[in-house]
């Protein structure tokens, strides 16, 4: 086994003591970097980096160079799974990812074939391998995968959408179809990050970007049952155990007590809520990830170390914090402010 | 005074005790109605229905003439203040809201005029006396603004915008700005809603439609205050300290107690938390209006019935309960759920 240099990742998710608590930020990999967009120029776009596994890492790899981040993220998107089960994904450019077919009936979901992960998304695997072996063991890798629910949004809306009417639509008119889909996402997505943990990666998070769509009762039964599921079974997996897991359900505080108790390593917290009083809702169960509102990067150095200080004080000498964003890195950040942060985050209290 | 035929919204509002809760549903007049639609049609477009008072009567009465509803809810759009500003408000056909201007400096919001409610806003206060000549006292009338944040939001923005990050920047980066747009916004909706209420709407109520995207400090300092300035405003002028005010945040559920603190009669709550949950929050103190997800009016009259009965046995024998959706109804929701759910309210628990 690798021997990490940085650990402090893995000692927070441990809820370990460490010298000041880990940072790194969603979306580190992506537009705000002038790196990053002149690459995604050079090869013409965003689904051609992620499934070239020398350009995937090279922007997972592009943050690192320029900050003193405690991890490093896959560069990926959570719609490869639907990708590679042949729904069509293209991104078009600021219009978000968009399916040539869409899931409307029990037929549809029949046909989606089971996914071969070594076969259909080899280029995820081969990239991870890549990045480990250029981080050599210098910073943690964190995978990822869409939560089954927030991929099932994507699939069903045919892309992107304000409120995903038709997923939720769905949930209430043909609940079966619904929970076929699920389940053949939740397969597909334990095949998907064990194929990830067994190429390297030291973590995985999954993303659950619009379980706060869902009322407390159906966030239960249309997205938090099918995370436990994967859970248990990376958790029960001698291959796949010691993989600490962190999920994130944004907009849904409401629910963390129930997502605290799904086995997960962390919890992602968005900046609806504060950060200690959700810790003392959820005790010392789980660590806790966040959850700095992406705006405030538009603020000066100075009010960015101010509200860092405020969270790191306010959090106090608890362990199992990591320090990030409550969600996306927005597109035209100045850069000054995020080696602000970072640099904040690692003086520590006081 | 009118003597109204229907009181139960009004008693409701008092906390007394009811035979059957009210129910109404925020975005009644609208586009699911056939007969709004053929109404828009003809008169051309979106703006031209609020700013015509014989057809924003027309269009606040359809769905009164279908449904057994306990409210009428005047029809109008909670960006008149800045459009009556200058700031050139149009619709575009699906795309939502969309100013011909925007604000972004302080000398942008010294430019804004001050409001002339009689003059700049007259075409609303003929609605009222229109509507209230037509309801004849049958059900009582609901006025409405949008809080400063939540129109300083698109003022920022010049549209509707997935998060709205230009006004989220402004907090961070110049929040002297945004201070001075939401207390301008502030006084203009003072005597917006007092216009309203001496032209005859019987309750008002405060859109916080992006109260949700703000951290709770910033909730409190950028949306709450200038919304408790208005309530205390129009609690302290004897000419509308007797009409209830209901204020609703969407997404911004973590804030339940604070906005329970706010002097206002009842609060308005979305579907992401129990409705019982939120009423062993805040108590007594108000009432509680919502919450049902506006997808369940996709499901069956009987599956409609079965969410009715739960949420009104949950909610047991206290006082202070309206039903309402979490937020604005769909535009493809079938009539006959429409009317299933109102219904099903007015058979009460059981």
């Amino acid at each position: 086994m690798t021997l990490y240099n940085n650990t402090r990742l893995l000692q927070a998710l441990k809820r370990q003591p460490v010298d000041v608590p880990p940072v790194w930020l969603m979306r580190q990999a992506g537009r705000y970097l002038p790196e990053y967009r002149s690459l995604r120029t050079k090869a013409g776009d965003f689904l051609t980096l992620c499934q070239t596994p020398q350009l995937a890492t090279e922007v997972t790899l592009q943050p690192l160079r320029r900050f003193d981040l405690d991890a490093a993220i896959l560069f990926s998107d959570i719609l490869t799974i639907p990708h590679a089960m042949g729904l069509g994904l293209s991104f078009q450019e600021g219009e978000g990812p968009q399916f040539e077919r869409h899931i409307e009936t029990m037929r549809d979901v029949k046909a989606l074939p089971i996914l071969e992960v070594e076969e259909d998304l080899n280029y995820v695997l081969d990239a991870v391998y890549m990045i480990q072996e250029e981080l050599r063991g210098s910073v943690p890798l964190i995978g990822f995968a869409g939560s089954p629910w927030t991929v099932a949004c994507y699939m069903i809306e045919g892309g992107s959408h304000k409120n995903f009417i038709n997923a939720r639509k769905m949930a209430y008119q043909a609940p079966e179809v619904l929970t076929a889909l699920l389940e053949k996402l939740t397969i597909a997505t334990i095949a998907y990050l064990k194929g990830q943990i067994l190429a390297g990666v030291n973590v995985v998070m999954l993303f659950d970007t619009w379980g706060g769509l869902l009322t407390p009762e159906y966030y239960q039964s249309f997205s938090l049952v099918y995370m436990q599921k994967i859970i248990a079974r990376l958790k029960a997996d001698a291959s796949t155990a010691n993989t600490p897991i962190i999920l994130f359900s944004k907009g849904a505080a409401v629910n963390l007590e129930a997502m605290a108790d799904s086995g997960v390593d962390a919890l992602g917290v968005d900046w609806s809520i504060d950060l200690s009083s959700a810790r003392k809702r959820v005790g010392a169960k789980v660590c806790l990830q966040g959850n700095l509102d992406p705006a405030l990067l538009f603020s000066t150095p100075e009010k960015i170390r101010v509200a860092v200080k405020s969270l790191l004080n306010e959090w106090g000498a608890h362990p199992g914090l990591i320090v990030n964003l409550g969600h996306g890195i927005e597109q035209h950040t100045p850069l000054e402010n995020v080696q602000a942060l970072i640099a904040a985050v690692h003086e520590g209290r006081g």
